[in-house]
């Protein structure tokens, strides 16, 4: 029985928490802490047989009993509590991204690689646990696809964020392609040597006045030669926009959207199928908690986490080369990006 | 809170309890009976927190905290123990079919109406609470379809079951296509009139040896006139494969196998996509938590279940129905069975 | 260079006589007939080099120079003309139904039979050329589905024909269910031995006033045990509805319906494809060319046609069957209709 | 009756031949004229009535009854008889593309300015004829995607040509890329400012050396901001890839592949589809039909062919600004290409 601390008791850290509940038998949640801990929040907790409920994390940091925890609070207090948890010897799961600069992310591996004990870090790029997704990997590793040749990763969100959010989000690279530049990672198997990025606001202006673009293209291009392209937009108005094709020398393996159910209705006005999930935490609830058994099967088995540091570091070193790219208007090389 | 009782450890009891467990915050499982419980269904439902396990489902009726019991255990007895527990004044969710006669099905429904309480009945259909049938249901009633004319409705398992199960399962009508019958008056919301069935021993020649068939039709009539066929097969390679079609002056809506993922592998062979979910618990696993939520929701709201037992008798009805056409080579009409 | 008159000017006369110009290079159109040749009609065949242009088919019977005649006249006609051309020594394509009556295709028959010259007879069955039964006859026939098992044909017009039109058709089964029921043993390579139907009317009362339904079922026995299921409509308001699915021991084949084009929309209303091909004429245009090209091959490479005679006559038999099925409402023999 | 005369027959000059016979009522091929005129094509020129046969093609030009000519020769030899067919007073269709540099475009469009009669242009641009694009093409100026956000096309031909072909044919984005790059500016009805191009030598080393690349990525900008991504591969094993998305404020409009029929087939290896038609003039058929009946069209109506010299030219300068924007490594404005 592994005993786990949740930090964090928003949203995620409730749905992290759900698949403890009902998909990790052998993981026990003794406590979860929250500064802005609601009532509901608190109730909910208790009514689950959650003992600890704390606001500062670290009563859970300092509990000898945990040997985990889950970092799902606020993104720029990422990389302090990975820190403080490493000092505490417990193992980390980090909701993405661990920090902004990779300098701070070096921080963290540095700690990681000095503790005594040998702790696991994940970090939460949760649609590496997702069957459209791990459908397309496995043709890949199992040589359907042939020699790789091209990428190609449409991500759209439903709905734009508050331009108050998209200030501190780090902007559309870091916050929302960050996942895409780790699918096509985790996709090709491949590393990225060069980007060139395009971005636009066509959706808000006040997500331009914030200084973020809201439309955004990546072409890329990956250590084999093959090439890749990426498109990533704020605003889908059907709903949440998954895609990704895998293209080589034997064939081509493309998934498509999840719909709510298959149905088509068939009337003087077309051929109608269902919208693609709106919301993303329904879209991933099964990756979601795909990834949470996944950390503590890793934990478990003394095994390294697939999403490990290194990915959330090479992601935010592909996310700030795309800024960059944007920026100066020209394709950057990865290798400029330290 | 609404203590609970399950009446058989099996497959299906097991599937229950985990649904209760996960998605149903205001019921606790006080209590699971199994004559043939393993020590692992035991260890698990220790590990869990249900307190009391027994051999005899008597122990469960017995216990006044329990309100309502989940009667999983052998097809046989389903009817039996559905009267011992409305004589116990426990609301009851009773895997289907409740009986293979009519007049064993009355008994229970004499019960529920003389019980001094007014008790829930609900039978395990679970197809009613599925994505996929439901959307054709909500087509009809939001009259995407105008008047209905007529319904199609494939059903096929991906393996046939032993000769030996066939034998006590009361054949293929009552066995398995009592789903699709049900399901017939569920889309169309209609009732049926007339049948007429076909059959044939096609996939294993035991089956036939056991006096059943393993490959079935039934063409319908419905009392607005509309017409429907539904073909039923033992056996079906590619999956467990689950379709239907409601067609009217407006339009026509049909549903669609669940795959295992949207990919689809493009080569020099062909465009392939996923075969469907193989096994009828995956398939059906989002319906067997939306049933039993349903279930404790009728149970706290005091309001009628969908699948009553009114539905369970009529499936059964239809189901000697279609047995009757097959064995006398004629159509049927339902007024004949009583 | 195979000489040919066309006796009939009509839509699908016309449809064929294009065929012949734009895809049938070996043959030339001689003449065309029709007692109700209209002006514009005229003028399209004279300018496109049919020198001879007929009130009288006659005239293309005696044309010495005339090797084969396609018949696309009325109905009623295609018996007598077909007699008649035969005795002449012409090789005949005619539009379905050759008759109404097994008699009148005996006398047929009899007449080819005793020809001095071995003259070909094709009945007008364009089904059998088109792309998607083609594909589903080809699994068959190369093993993909093992055994057959089962196979459903649905078939539904856009609109219904004025009632006027029915009253003179023979009714659904012979007018439309001829296409489906010929589609049955294309596609299962098997003979039918038992039908039984049921209809309704639910479109148009005026069709039932006619005396006949305007949407009927049909269950079928094949003469290997499978079993068949055909659903017809006279209307299915989102257009020309043609599938099929052949399912056997190794698996099922189906196909889906044509469109007008790929694309898909996506929007806050849902997902809209294009609706099936409206008009028969258009969705079945190249099986059209291709049931020409191939008379015509059959012709020049003294073959046989596929869809020859017999086709015709067992369809009618299969026809008459389920009329008298629905008449008696119960199963009818196919040996029971002589 | 438009007099045509056809300037090259070899495979697509006998493609737009058969589609004026069969299709274009109104038009009459009066002669055709090739070099290496093979006895075949002569013959089948003959057999289809074509009264003049010629090598040179100013027997065509200098034929004052032609009134248009279709030029299919040899692509460096476009502009030069265009230059000649308009001094010649026709009508030009010429296929694609016009020439690979702007000079001589520019030298037609003067030609073209300057002639005394009001001459017809039309490039060769089969795709904007083509069902599947024209259906999105519709669906943008139907407002159905509302403000144009993103464009993405996707072309891939099944087989690389010979590096022989390649080194002539100006390379892939003049060669191929010509037609997405066309086809950005039908969809979108807008203009692009500035390209990105990557590319890649992954298929075929012969090309390499022939001085090309076999994979190319372009990343544009739209003169509304809107963004647009386009890959091209010389060989995709399972057919020909044609495939484009609109994407905008309303939702998103895309096409599929077509295939030879619809049929699926499920066995236990998977649920199979057919392949995408594999040969540019079976998938484009109809499309070419269909561009050749709209330039006589317009010839009769006297209206403007929508792919016109201009549509031409640009298409070409786009393709110049790859070619700079690949080779020089860095994004550029298609302003700097004159």
């Amino acid at each position: 029985m592994i005993n786990v601390g949740i930090i964090g008791a928003g949203r995620i850290g409730q749905v992290h928490a759900r698949s403890i509940l009902s998909g990790v038998p052998d993981a026990k949640i003794l406590a979860i802490a929250d500064p802005y801990l609601t009532d509901q929040a608190a109730a909910w907790a208790g009514g689950v047989g959650i003992e600890g409920i704390y606001k500062d994390y670290r009563q859970i940091l300092t509990d000898p009993r945990v040997e985990a925890v889950l970092i799902c609070s606020s993104t720029d207090t990422h990389a302090s509590i990975s820190l403080e948890a490493i000092k505490a010897g417990k193992h980390v799961f980090c909701e993405k991204p661990v920090d902004q600069t990779l300098a701070r992310i070096d921080e963290v591996a540095e700690a990681l690689r000095s503790s005594p004990k040998k702790l696991k870090y994940q970090v939460g790029f949760n649609r590496r646990f997702d069957h459209n997704y791990r459908s397309l990997r496995q043709a890949v590793l199992a040589g359907k696809i042939g020699e790789l040749q091209f990428v190609r990763i449409s991500s759209r969100d439903p709905e734009p964020p508050p331009a108050g959010y998209v200030k501190a989000s780090g902007g559309i690279f870091i916050d929302m392609m960050i996942h895409d530049l780790d699918m096509l990672r985790y996709l090709s198997g491949r590393e990225v040597v060069e980007v060139y990025a395009q971005g636009a606001v066509l959706i808000d202006p006040a997500i331009g006045e914030a200084g973020d673009v809201d439309s955004a293209t990546v072409s890329a291009v990956l250590d084999n030669g093959a090439l890749a392209l990426i498109d990533n937009s704020r605003q889908a108005v059907y709903g949440y926009d998954q895609r990704a094709e895998v293209f080589g020398s034997l064939g081509s393996a493309q998934n498509a959207n999840d719909a709510p159910s298959t149905a088509v209705i068939s009337t003087r006005d077309g051929v109608v199928g269902e919208k693609p999930l709106w919301f993303f935490l329904e879209r991933y609830m099964a990756a979601y908690q795909a990834e949470i058994q996944s950390f503590f099967q890793c934990v478990a088995a003394d095994s390294e986490p697939e999403a490990d540091l290194e990915a959330g570091r090479v992601s935010i070193r592909l996310a700030l080369a795309c800024k960059k790219s944007l920026a100066e208007h020209r394709p950057v090389k990865i290798a400029e990006i330290e």
